[in-house]
């Protein structure tokens, strides 16, 4: 099947897009020479950057479309005019078959949007998530919802945590995942309601894709407590920025400190190599790549401001993902649990 | 004034209460050696204690109680059954003018249900809110709640935003603080309801003690964006929480990195002055002591497992509170603010 496999990118979204893109292109082509490319976007300045890379070439096609969906654009608006957008057209390729997966680093709203209208959303779950992966000190762990949905009910939270620990079992090797809720604490009856029923319907259910761990706390994240993190989109997008914001602030505070005399500069030199990996350790374009979990379809999201290697490591996991017929298998599981879920439901 | 300033401390809170407190006050005491301290607490554990601190027991005095609250006790609970517990005694000194201020390493949801029963909140505050300082680029922020109210409507994140503008006034000196309500972008009307009609009120109200910045989101905490960021219990705990676990791991990334080789240690070796720097800049114990804000008398929390130097700086915390009349502060800006408020309300 890897001779067939095709990922749609938006060649038009991301800060530095299209360079960005065609470079992120070539580099995940030289990791997977058997994927071939379809890139979306003006042909008159794609087709000349990618005239510079001859092998992603010899597997890339162009299809020329005039139209971009800006990052400030509202996903309704986007939605409604951007129907021949790089990104839409991209989408409509994972829908008519041309492709097994798209990424594109633009506006992720519209991304959203564009997404759950062309490819739906799976039978039996009610929304999809944004999950991506993390650093923790026991290795990754996989965190949603990231953003996409601010309110989320006791339905969508049980959703969250299967969908999230089929992701970790298929994408990250685990075989019985851990799943946890991100709450504030457990005395007294901490955190809203829906968490709390949410929990009692995964300790009810009897065939979870994973354990049941209970509730964790938001240092329990990068303690790696669980392998799966399960919270609602805007706690869990504050929770990513702020981890994102905090490591950035460490890694300056570093810097100043090798700076700060004489003999520590010559101790980062001694250090450089160790330090480099550091860096390498941290470097969120590593974990660059969240995917639209629970759609039919590979969606991938690229972070906007990302670089060539971010890209190419966001392309990785949409072929990742389409090599190991992802959705199928998370289309199964879930049909298989949805009984017990809707029993567990209906016995808080 | 200095001469008569008293601290009560609820001598039996924390993981290594009493001794951490004893050696806390101890640190304190040569730090502020005009505040005289009332402990409260088990006389046969904590007078030997004392006995070893010569100075700081000239100015301390212990009262007996053999009541203690359990950190796992719930807060309604500890409210009910703990009248004779050194945390309430410690707090009804507070109350009863014996003492400026109060310091308890012990059980937070008890603290702030005792403390909110006792001392009351001040007049046109509806609830209290746990507030800190934490380190960014650019130099100390003030968050607040840090988890006293999951629940928030706008009228609390309206109270939160002046409370912790005057805090951040009066204790780091901001002339003008720039306050932010924490969300998940700007786009689209994201986020809570209450969060955009907080924001309108903010907008509209013409004295606040600050400047409303806007919406600010995760990464923004440690970049110190703003002066004063504004969230709901919930997302503040996690926020905090994730931020601690963060720099935890990026610590320990650290370590390893500075083990994987010889070189890499002798580099270490050279820049550990630097490196002593860095731990120091980031080490909770600098950090520790939130405030209940809007409590009619200075309430600090100690985390509860921190050492003495730590519990120290919760000390000094309430110190710089009670010398610098913050209550009294507080309410007048309160009260001055109180009709604005009101008005903006009425025009959402």
């Amino acid at each position: 099947m890897s001779a067939s496999l095709t990922i749609a990118l938006d060649a038009m979204g991301g800060d530095a897009a299209p360079e960005m893109v065609l470079r992120g292109a070539n580099i995940a082509q030289q990791r997977f020479p058997d994927v071939r490319f379809l890139l979306f976007g003006r042909e008159g300045e794609v087709a000349p950057l990618l005239a510079k890379y001859k092998k992603l070439q010899a597997v890339a096609e162009v299809i020329h479309t005039d139209d971009v969906v800006s990052s400030e654009e509202r996903p309704s608006v986007a939605l409604r005019s951007g129907r021949n957008s790089s990104m839409r057209l991209a989408i409509n390729a994972v829908h008519d078959g041309r492709a097994q997966g798209v990424v594109s680093a633009g506006n992720t709203g519209a991304l959203m949007a564009m997404a759950k209208f062309v490819l739906k959303t799976l039978p039996g779950i009610d929304r999809p998530a944004i999950a991506s992966f993390f650093p923790t000190l026991k290795g990754e762990s996989v965190m949603l919802d990231l953003g996409a949905n601010v309110h989320c009910d006791t339905n969508n939270l049980v959703d969250f945590a299967i969908m999230g620990s089929v992701f970790s079992h298929l994408v990250l090797g685990r075989i019985e995942p851990s799943i946890g809720l991100l709450n504030v604490g457990s005395e007294d009856k901490k955190g809203h309601d829906a968490l709390w029923d949410a929990a009692a319907v995964l300790r009810g259910a009897d065939s979870l894709p994973g354990r049941f761990h209970g509730f964790v706390e938001g240092d329990d994240i990068a303690k790696g407590t669980v392998d799966v993190i399960v919270t609602d989109g805007f706690t869990g997008n504050v929770a990513l920025k702020t981890a994102e914001g905090t490591a950035k602030l460490v890694s300056e505070y570093l810097r100043q400190s090798f700076r700060s005399s004489p003999l520590a500069s010559i101790g980062y030199l001694l250090a450089k190599s160790a330090m480099n990996k550091l860096r390498k350790r941290l470097d969120p374009r590593r974990y660059n790549g969240a995917i639209f979990l629970g759609l039919n379809g590979v969606t991938v999201k690229s972070h906007g401001g990302t670089d060539a290697l971010g890209f190419a490591n966001a392309i990785g996991l949409a072929v990742d993902l389409a090599k190991g017929d992802f959705v199928k298998r998370l289309q199964e599981d879930f049909a298989k649990l949805g009984r017990v879920q809707a029993n567990a439901r209906a016995a808080v």
